[in-house]
């Protein structure tokens, strides 16, 4: 969570008042490859979400499931380096466009979280899984990042 | 609005029951140029409105502000042929991959919705108008496109 010291003012920032945020104070997030143009994923931000993203320049989303800030990356490694942000002509959508570590945003070990195709009236996984999620967060372990392994009762996509 | 004739039992059919609907039974839908990777919009679907899309091919979203399903295009002309449907990990966001008649996705005249940009604590559009807005209608009309001009009371994004 971001403290008091360093950013004292973050709702009278002209720049957050700007967007439209919606009745629970969110605005939902695209994540952009900047490089691929892939769609990575889609996340929600509240204001304070927004500004530390701008603060840290990585991405940093609101979790509506665990109801707390969370640092794309911070159990994975798989952190989102953003290079630009945009909204939309409403004001009301954030997109991100972004490097993604190790290549993989999808908690499922895929490129993407858009893996899943429609076809002949159905939906089918179309995209590889490049690394078994179990192996992430061992990765993410041996390398320094935060180890904490992901419990079941975690939400899967917060990653 | 579909009819019982067309689409007799939308609520029954399993590739529909797969998408995770929210509580107002609405998923939220990115629309990408699939040429060039460029976003073009976001906005939202009930399960008519995806139903619909599947059957016509083109994109039909539900407009949360008139409450009623909203053939993009409709009323510009700037349809979106779409050629591929995804679903993310948590099914409960759809991506459209769409060819955009006119090259045109935005109500303000430009390719994407998301033409403002955030550079030194400020957003700044970036994107050039490529027609001016009055004249997209104009130009709808003239070719047999549904006639009727953008109201000032409608939303505007409703294009």
């Amino acid at each position: 969570m971001a403290t008091p010291t360093t950013t004292p003012s973050i709702p009278g920032q002209p720049w957050l008042k700007k967007i439209k945020w919606d009745e629970h104070g969110l605005v939902p997030v695209i994540a952009q490859e900047a490089g691929s143009g892939d769609i990575l994923m889609f996340a929600w931000m509240n204001r304070e979400a927004l500004a530390k993203t701008v603060e840290l320049g990585e991405a940093v989303y609101w979790s509506r499931s665990r109801k707390k800030l969370w640092h794309k990356g911070e159990e994975s490694g798989h952190v989102q380096k953003v290079l630009e942000i945009r909204i939309d002509c409403d004001e009301d959508v954030v997109l991100l466009k972004v490097e993604q570590a190790g290549g993989i945003a999808c908690h499922t070990g895929r490129h993407s979280c858009f893996f899943q195709k429609f076809d002949n009236g159905d939906w089918h996984s179309v995209e590889p899984v490049l690394q078994d999620p179990a192996t992430i967060y061992k990765d993410a372990k041996s390398t320094g990042v935060k180890p904490a392994p992901p419990k079941k009762t975690q939400p899967k996509k917060d990653t």
